[in-house]
C-alpha cells in the first residue's frame, strides 16, 4: 500500500482517531497503545512506511500525553510527510541507538500496554526486556472493536470498494471459462479490480471443479471444463478500503444437485444477512447461516467461520464465529460467507459484504445471488 | 512472494536446514524454535502462504522431535504442495478450535524457544499466556547468523539475482534522465528487474538533486533536471533470492565538489570492501568504510550503517554496524554501501553485494562504481 492510495482523511480526522484510541485505552485499564506499522498505524495516522522491518517504527499512544511515533531517521522524512503527521511527534532514532530505551522512556515503568497484533514478535521481546514491569496484550485481545465501527465517510469509501468489485463480476461473468486456465481467469479478475480504482488486488481465488472444495485455493494451471462449477472470490483496496466478494458460477449448465447445493448456500447466506441487526452476537449470524446448511444434512462440509470484519484490510475483527459474543453495533462491517466444499468435487460459496444499520444490515455488494451460468 | 517464485530447493535439502536449525538451537541451550510465515520459513520449508493473518501457522523444531507444521485447516492442502512438506508433519486445526493449545502440547510447559523475528506480536502473547512457565527470544537475538551463511547453490542464486540487477542498471544508464519524473525512472527500473527476472521487485529508489540527502527517499514526482545527480538503489527477489545494488549517477557534467564527493564514497566503499575477511568483525567494516568519509570531513553526512546482510530477504542478519563484533564466515552475504547525504543539495551512495571467501571478499555486482553520465 503505498500513500497515495489512501483515502483523503486530514490530520483533524486522525486526531480525532488517535484520541479516541487512548480514550479506549483508558477506559479499558490500560496505560496505552503501542501501534506498529500496518493497518493499525494507517488507520490512525494515514502513514505506510514502504515495508515494516528489524528497525523500529512505534506509534505510542499515552491517555493525556501527545501522540508521539518513534521512526528511524532514515525514514522520518517520508513520515513527516503522512497526513496524520501533524497530530503527532515525531522522534526520531539514527542506526546504532537503542530504540527501545527511547521507547521505554515514553511509556514508564509499570502498566499494560496494547500492542498492534502484527508488531513484530522481536521488537516486542525488546520491549518486555528493557521495561520487565511492563505487560502486553494484543489488539484482538484487549480492543477488538477499535477499528470496527465505521464513520460516515468509512462506509462510503467500503461501498465503493463493494461497487468496483461487483463491476469486476459483471464483466468477468461475460467472458469465456471453458479451455482457460484458472490463472487466466483470475489475471483478468485482477486487472479488472484496478480498472475499477483497486490500487491493492489482495485475492483473486478461482477454484474450478474439484479445486472448488478447496476453500482458499488461489488458483492455478487447471484448464476449466465444461461442467465446472468455479468459485470466484476476490478483493483488495480501494481509495484504502477494502472489497471482498464471492460468486459460484456454473460453466454451461448445472446438474440437479449443483443446483441443490447452490440454492442451499444461497439460503444459508441470506439467513446469516437477516441475523444482522445491533445488539445480536457475531455468533449469531454464523449460526442463522450455519443451521440452513445443517438442516439440509451438509454441516460437515462448511468447514470455516462465517465471516470477518473488513475495513483498512481486508480481514479483521470483528469474526463471525461461534463463541464470538460481541454485540453488532451499526457502523460495523464484515463478510457473510458460507460455503460447501465436496472433498474431490466441487464447492460453492457466496460472499457479501453487510454493514450494520440501526435496524437491520444493508449490503455493500449488489450482484445477483442465483447461479450465473458461464461459457 | 509465490511457490512459484522459490528457488529449486528439494524435500531434502529442507530436512538438511531444519536438522542444522534445531542443532544450532540445542547448541544455544534453546527448547526449540517458533518459525513464523516469512522468510524463516520459506527458508526451511520452501512454504510461503500467501498473506501472514491472525491465523496461526508456525513451524515448530524441536531437538529430538520431528518438525511440525501447525497449519490452519483452510490452508493445509497448499501447505502440503510446498517443496518441503514430505520433511515435516502437517498439524492442522480448524476455525473455532485453540492453536495455541495445540501447539503448547508440542513445546511442554518449560524452556527458552526462540521465535521469527517478524512473527505477530499477537500469537507470541498467546503462547506466552498458555505457557507461563516458558520464556523467548527473537531469531536476530538468539541465532542472528542461522541463515547468514549461504551454501555453493544459494549464492549461485544471489549471484545471478545481482547480475540482473547489473544488467538494470546497465539498460538504465543509456535512457534519457533531463525533464522525466523520479517516478517514471523507477517504473521503467521494476520492468526491468522483471525482464531481467525478478519475480518481485522490492524497491526502486531513484533520489534526485536534493531528494538524494534523503536516504530512504522512494521516487517522486519530481522532474529531473539537467545537472541533477541521482541516487539509484533498486534490488528484489529472483528465484527466492535477493539483488540490492545502488549506483549514482549524474544528468551532464558534473561539479568539482560533486565529482569529489562521489569518488570520496567510491573510496569508502572500496575501503569496506578490502576490510572483507573471514574472522574479521562486522563493524570492522562498518569502521573501514567511515573512516575513509571522516577523514574528509564528511563524518557527519555519512547517516546510517554500511550494510546489511541478504539472502531470502533483501534485509536480515548480519549488519555491517559500529558494535556488530560477528566474525564474518565465508558464504555471508551483504551489502556495503556508504554514502554522503548533503542536506537540501544531494546525495551520494555506491552499494554491491559481496559475499566472504575464503581469503577476502567478492563482489556480486559489477557495474563500475564510477560516476555514470546520463543525459
Amino acid at each position: 500500500m503505498t500513500a497515495s492510495s489512501l483515502a483523503p482523511f486530514t490530520a483533524a480526522d486522525y486526531r480525532v482517531r488517535m484520541a479516541r484510541a487512548a480514550r479506549a485505552a483508558s477506559d479499558a485499564g490500560l496505560a496505552g497503545l503501542l501501534v506498529a506499522p500496518g493497518p493499525d498505524l494507517v488507520w490512525l495516522t494515514g502513514y505506510a512506511p514502504p515495508a515494516a522491518t528489524e528497525r523500529l517504527t512505534l506509534l505510542v499512544l499515552t491517555p493525556g500525553h501527545d501522540p508521539v511515533l518513534v521512526v528511524p531517521a532514515l525514514e522520518a522524512p517520508d513520515a513527516a510527510k503522512a497526513s496524520g503527521a501533524p497530530a503527532l511527534t515525531l522522534c526520531d532514532w539514527t542506526d546504532g541507538k537503542d530504540p527501545y530505551a527511547l521507547t521505554a522512556e515514553l511509556l514508564g515503568p509499570t502498566g499494560t500496554f496494547v500492542v498492534s497484533d502484527n508488531a513484530w514478535a522481536m521488537h516486542l521481546l525488546n520491549l518486555q526486556k528493557a521495561l520487565p514491569g511492563t505487560s502486553y496484550a494484543s489488539f484482538t485481545d484487549a480492543l477488538p472493536m477499535l477499528r470496527a465501527v465505521k464513520d460516515g465517510q468509512e462506509l462510503e469509501l467500503l461501498a465503493a470498494a463493494g461497487a468496483a468489485a461487483d463491476a469486476a463480476f459483471e464483466e468477468i461473468r461475460t467472458v469465456r471459462f471453458t479451455g482457460r486456465r484458472e490463472s487466466e481467469i483470475a489475471a483478468y479478475l485482477a486487472d479488472l479490480l484496478r480498472r475499477f480504482g483497486h490500487s491493492q488486488v489482495d485475492f483473486t481465488i478461482v477454484a474450478s471443479g474439484p479445486n472448488g472444495a478447496d476453500p482458499h485455493h488461489e488458483a492455478g494451471d487447471r484448464v476449466i471444463e465444461h461442467g465446472d462449477m468455479v468459485v470466484l472470490d476476490f478483493g483488495g483496496l480501494r481509495d484504502g478500503y477494502g472489497s471482498d466478494t464471492s460468486r459460484t458460477v456454473h460453466v454451461g449448465e448445472p446438474t440437479d444437485e449443483e443446483r441443490r447445493v447452490h440454492d442451499l448456500v444461497r439460503r444459508a447466506q441470506e439467513a446469516g444477512f437477516r441475523a444482522v441487526r445491533p445488539g445480536a452476537a457475531c455468533q449469531e449470524v454464523d449460526r442463522a447461516a450455519r443451521a440452513v446448511i445443517e438442516d439440509a444434512g451438509y454441516g460437515e462440509y462448511f468447514i470455516h467461520r462465517t465471516g470477518h470484519g473488513i475495513g483498512v484490510t481486508t480481514h479483521e475483527p470483528p469474526y463471525m464465529i461461534e463463541g464470538e459474543e460481541q454485540p453488532l453495533v451499526p457502523g460495523m462491517c464484515f463478510s457473510v460467507e458460507p460455503g460447501v466444499y465436496l472433498p474431490g468435487r466441487f464447492g460453492v460459496r457466496i460472499e457479501d459484504i453487510v454493514t450494520v444499520t440501526e435496524d437491520g444490515g444493508r449490503r455493500l455488494n449488489g450482484t445477483t445471488r442465483e447461479m450465473v451460468i458461464v461459457d
